[in-house]
């Protein structure tokens, strides 16, 4: 059995940037990713919220805020971290930034209605395939998924327990991306299929809602026999 | 923390039907189920056949071949394990055997090319969605999809480490589920979600598949924190 999250990658002199990362999803990873030792910058349309809410994080000094293209120019890996109707609009706008990077998709296109959360239908088949479609100058790997915000950005949370799915096309891509969830303590980056298998990973997200409200849980994935 | 598989459920007595019984999804459950202490009737289109498959089972006494009418019409519970090219023909055909039953479907529209495995695309929206549409008088849950079948039928294996995730919109029929499931040594019981949101469950299999062939496993899941 190989164990998922050694995949011998050194990652922690990376700089990540997360566009849309003032959300809740891009917060809570920023934080835990500069907990973890990496460099982060923040993105947002307006660099003085990215700064505010870098700030507001407790700011350590890896931790900073920037315009979306300014994270994305300065960055070695971005994750895409926008809610999903701003999501085709802000990569196209950074392809050129974008260019000859990892771009890690988090996105979930997911509706709400009375019954609860239910996935919407891409075009595309998934958030990362309309990426990938968009950054065709780009590595794009689905990752992050089904973490909670919440508890990225729980101060009493030291670890958090769960598998990260990485999904991709390119090998050495999601083994960065692995080993950069891995680098989270409690996270393990497990390889997860195809970019054309993505769609389902992010519709996940609408049953890990559900089990949410059923059991009053932060519910999250591991994988057995991995 | 509600303990998920704790739903109250007295259902030892229940005896369960397997459409398609006589393929390795199918054996496997049949297998494990009849282990666990229920009456299990294996179907297939020929009633000979799922006798003889019965009995290769090892063949305890709760344990039998029949039909998959007849399968039907003598249990309480029925699961649907046919291949997805026979599911809407059988279970339409079964309608009226079917009525007033729980039918669990843990069929996976999923097909494979030179780069492995992928989701169908289903019109209804899943297996599951397909079967509550034929048929009307039943409650449809889904559940099931992810136990690997060498594991259900390698007879070293005592345990299987993995949650059920058991989908419907019924609460009583799925909470009957989840504890049929929770019987299984080592497995549990988890709910999922609505009908709506099965398709991504199904299709799930295909990154398990995936990540089978990259780690040299048999992937399952865990939900965390529930």
């Amino acid at each position: 059995m190989t164990a998922a999250h050694d995949t011998g990658n050194d990652v922690t002199d990376l700089v990540i940037g997360i566009l849309g990362g003032t959300g809740d999803q891009g917060r809570g990873l920023a934080r835990r990713l500069a907990m973890a030792g990496f460099t982060v910058i923040i993105g947002s349309r307006d660099a003085a919220r990215a700064a505010t809410t870098a700030g507001a994080l407790g700011g350590p000094p890896s931790l900073s805020g920037a315009s979306n293209e300014e994270a994305a120019q300065r960055s070695d890996v971005v994750i895409a971290a926008m809610p999903w109707e701003g999501h085709c609009g802000l990569l196209t706008a950074l392809a050129g930034e974008l260019a000859g990077k990892v771009l890690i998709d988090c996105v979930n296109p997911i509706g709400f209605d009375k019954r609860g959360a239910f996935a919407l239908q891409v075009a595309e088949g998934s958030a990362a395939q309309q990426a990938a479609l968009v950054l065709p100058d780009s590595q794009v790997v689905g990752a992050f998924h089904h973490v909670s915000a919440t508890l990225l950005l729980d101060p009493e949370v030291d670890r958090i327990e769960l598998d990260v799915l990485v999904l991709g096309d390119n090998r050495a891509a999601t083994d960065l991306v692995a080993a950069i969830a891995s680098r989270i303590p409690g996270m393990r980056g497990v390889y997860g299929g195809r970019l054309r298998n993505c769609g389902q990973i992010e519709a996940l997200t609408a049953n890990l809602v559900s089990i949410n409200r059923r059991y009053k849980a932060h519910a999250g994935l591991r994988i057995t026999d991995v």
